[in-house]
C-alpha cells in the first residue's frame, strides 16, 4: 500500500444527450448539478453532480472527433471511467507507469475543473479507463 | 434536488481473477485492502478497497449462477456498478421507483457489509447499475 491515490474524486458516466442525462441525475435521482462545461477541443460537454466525497460527472459527446461518441457507439450509455485525487500528478503518472499501467495522456493535460489530468488505459487496469488528478 | 442519495459509497468492478485484481488494485494502484467476502448465494467474491470517502469493491464470479459471470461474459471486466448511501432504503427505493427507476430488488436484502441494499435496472438508468445501501 502506498499513497499515491488519494481518494476517489468522481465517477465518469457517458450519456447519449445531455439534457435527458441532467433530467435523470438532477430531477429523478435527485443529485445537486455542479460545473458545466464544454470542451470542444475534446468533443465532450460535462456536467458534475456535486455530492460529499466523490462527485458524478455526466459526458456527452460534442462535435466530430469525440471519444465520448466512439464509446457511446461500442459500449452504450454507461460508467465511462473513474477519476482519483493525487498529490502529484507527475510523480502518480511516473510510479503507476513504471508498475506497468499505460498512460494515454504522457504528459498531464488540463481537465473539465482546471487541475492537471490524465488517463491510463484501461487494457492495462482490467478494464477500467482511470483518470488522475492533480488536487 | 433532494437528499435521497448522501453519498457515493463506492465503485464496483467486475474481475475474472480475484487475485490478479487484488494484485493490481493493492500492488500496481497501491490502495489497502479492506473487507473481504465470498458470497456463494449471490455467485460472487467481493474485496473492499478503502479510501477516505469513496471505496472500490471489486466483484468475482464464483459458482454456477453468477450475474457477475454473466456481465463478464457480456461486457469483459471492468466497471460495473455504482452504490449510493441512503438514510432509509425503504423510502428512497420507493421515491425512485415511484419516479420512473425500476428495481432490481424489490424488497432490500443484506449486502456484502451487512447494511441493507438494493440495486436499480440500468435500462431505467442511463446504462448504469445503482445500487442503493443503507446507512
Amino acid at each position: 500500500m502506498d499513497d499515491i491515490l488519494q481518494c476517489i474524486h468522481h465517477g465518469g458516466i457517458a450519456v447519449d444527450d445531455m439534457e435527458a442525462g441532467r433530467a435523470l441525475y438532477r430531477d429523478t435521482l435527485g443529485l445537486k448539478p455542479g460545473l458545466h462545461r464544454l470542451m470542444m477541443e475534446r468533443g465532450v460537454e460535462v456536467q458534475f453532480f456535486d455530492l460529499p466525497g466523490a462527485r458524478i460527472e455526466l459526458l456527452a459527446p460534442r462535435g466530430e472527433s469525440s471519444s465520448i461518441a466512439k464509446f457511446l457507439a461500442d459500449r452504450g450509455p454507461g460508467l465511462h471511467h473513474i477519476c482519483y485525487e493525487v498529490n502529484d500528478i507527475h510523480a502518480a503518472l511516473a510510479t503507476l507507469t513504471g508498475r506497468g499501467l499505460r498512460a494515454i495522456d504522457t504528459e498531464p493535460r488540463d481537465g473539465a475543473e482546471g487541475n492537471l489530468v490524465a488517463f491510463l488505459h484501461p487494457r492495462s487496469a482490467g478494464g477500467v479507463l482511470i483518470e488522475l488528478q492533480q488536487k
